[in-house]
């Protein structure tokens, strides 16, 4: 029996869902935002995710739905579970994903590691906490913010007037002092396996992941792991698990951002994992067996190719250049946007990986 | 500039071009024979690829057009090439691998190796081929054979009485006595770049490819590459060539058959080499510079996995068994009908590999 799985959502995420479901016989079907979405080759219907009769029309296509991102409202998804469609992961798990303060409330309670944080909603609430983390500290929508978006440094709820004014539950948290940033993926299926890859550095630019390192150049990976599995258990979360992290300069670990779905911090074991996060997304939805998460080569580095204009879609490039892959996600050209990716192994060092990718990355410019 | 290769055939060949096109960002259409063929997801056209004006109104909505088969007539190519549509192979070069007759006259002026051979029309010149040939010979269909279907062990022309009956020339061939089958795959690029894979022994069970050994455990590995380059550049082939040899006891390559496309015999690539077939035949036919075709493990083994009975699909499978990985072509079931493969890799030995693989293959039989 072939099962099919529905994506909503047609941006890269669902596109490089496409492969290993082909490998794997398994029908995708995408609902997408517009006609020329990255996974429009498996787009099946076009239309609005935040209607419940668009989603409903979707869902009935496919055994399980899952997802590309987070942004589907949870009523739609309530609603829908109700009716007995089955989403994974479920409305019950997604909240966390969609929702900061309700992250960092259930991260509370398991006991995870977390930055200092609290609900606001006054300026003097806002100030208080600030006062009290060394006159700086992040504040953020709980909702809606993506790849730096919705996330703010405030030094006095002057800063923050504009979202204060809508009278709105405001998350803040202090400023970590981090030494780098990590984020730890691992999936988890419906019966409850759960597997990770090796921990990676993420190094960003103007709040944008700019870079993957694997593994990271940290001793903390048997807690970060153990951190994963404490989330992906703790909140139910099936399918694939991002968990961003800060590393302190004392060595401590803190939770920063949740995603449950495939992650641009996993990018790199297309290549560099005997599975890789797009393949055990659809294991675990579908409650397939999780596939090995071993590493191919020892070290892994992913560039990110970021719109350098509105111009070069880098379609139709080289791929493999001195062992580096790239993946290009079929956009229209606009700056800063994620166009694509490079990513390089090597048996020797991140080092040499992350020269590899470069060359490419400039093979790509010019 | 987003480029699009159309395909013409919607089976397993045409599905597994997908993951590399989407990879790449080049747009795959597929003309299709069946809605529920193999490669339907991206499929954009269902009709007959006999039909000059189904086939002209495919080729109207992509860049260049290649193959899943070599079955479309050489006049529907000829009068679309006149029009202008670009197909890769040209049909001056595909003739070669849909005529087995004129297969055998390019490559014997080409000084290929081949098996003794002669083109029959009677009883007589039949008879006569036979008794200079060991009172044994192959007798085959100049078109339309595949997977053992239009070949025939002949002992005298009353063997062939219903074929001679249609009096059209037949290819006759020396039934070489042969220690074992090998294939060598290689590419071509438009601007005639080259480019090969390793050597492989294929493994034949009741005229079907039943098993692929890489490396061939032969040492004929130069020469096999030589006599591929020597028919990729005299027949002027775009794409992916299969050259499939007989090695004899006295250690000579005869070539057997051509196929211009991707190859049953090069599955193993998709994980055992840097670039797979699949890959490299868009990047031959669009004109892209060849990827490198390097072995990622020194041993590879793959395994065809054929229908047991009308039922089984091997849909939804643990893919990934010990290291080995299942392909599934989404087909529906029939017994002897190519319903996936096992391709299994190892660092040790091919006798490894074949275990691994066929560790896999008893698990989806259970």
């Amino acid at each position: 029996m072939t099962k099919s799985i529905g994506v909503i959502g047609g941006g890269q995420l669902a596109r490089m869902m496409i492969a290993p479901a082909q490998v794997m016989g398994i029908s995708i079907k995408v609902l997408a935002e517009s006609e020329d979405s990255p996974a429009s080759l498996a787009a099946t219907q076009v239309g609005d995710y935040k209607d419940v009769a668009t989603v409903r029309a979707f869902a009935s296509t496919v055994d399980v739905i899952t997802f590309d991102h987070e942004h589907v409202p949870l009523d739609v998804l309530e609603t829908l579970e109700a009716e007995g469609y089955e989403f994974q992961p479920s409305s019950k798990a997604l909240r966390f994903a969609q929702n900061k303060l309700d992250m960092r409330s259930a991260l509370t309670e398991l006991g995870v590691p977390c930055p200092k944080w609290a609900k606001v909603q006054s300026s003097e609430e806002l100030d208080e906490f600030i006062n009290s983390s060394g006159s700086v500290a992040i504040l953020k929508t709980p909702t809606g913010g993506y790849d730096g978006k919705g996330v703010r440094v405030v030094r006095s709820s002057a800063d923050a007037l504009d979202w204060l004014a809508k009278r709105e539950p405001l998350l803040v948290e202090e400023k970590v002092d981090f030494v780098r940033e990590l984020a730890q993926l691992s999936a988890r299926n419906k019966s409850g396996s759960w597997s990770s890859w090796t921990l990676v550095e993420t190094i960003q630019k103007d709040g944008v992941c700019a870079e993957v390192h694997s593994p990271a150049t940290s001793s903390n990976g048997e807690l970060a792991a153990q951190i994963a599995k404490t989330i992906a258990e703790g909140l139910n979360v099936t399918g694939v698990l991002a968990v961003e992290l800060f590393e302190t300069a004392d060595g401590r670990l803190l939770v920063n951002e949740l995603a449950m779905r495939p992650h641009n911090s996993g990018h790199f074991s297309i290549e560099g994992s005997k599975t890789s996060q797009f393949e055990q997304h659809l294991r675990a939805a579908l409650d397939m067996p999780l596939g090995d998460t071993a590493a191919t080569k020892p070290f892994a580095v992913m560039l990110n190719v970021l719109g350098q204009n509105d111009t070069n879609t880098f379609g139709l490039v080289d791929r493999m250049v001195d062992g580096a892959s790239i993946h290009v996600y079929g956009k229209s050209a606009r700056v800063g946007r994620k166009m694509g990716h490079i990513t390089a192994l090597s048996d020797e060092s991140l080092e040499d990986a992350r020269q590899i990718a470069l060359k490419v990355w400039e093979g790509l410019q010019a």
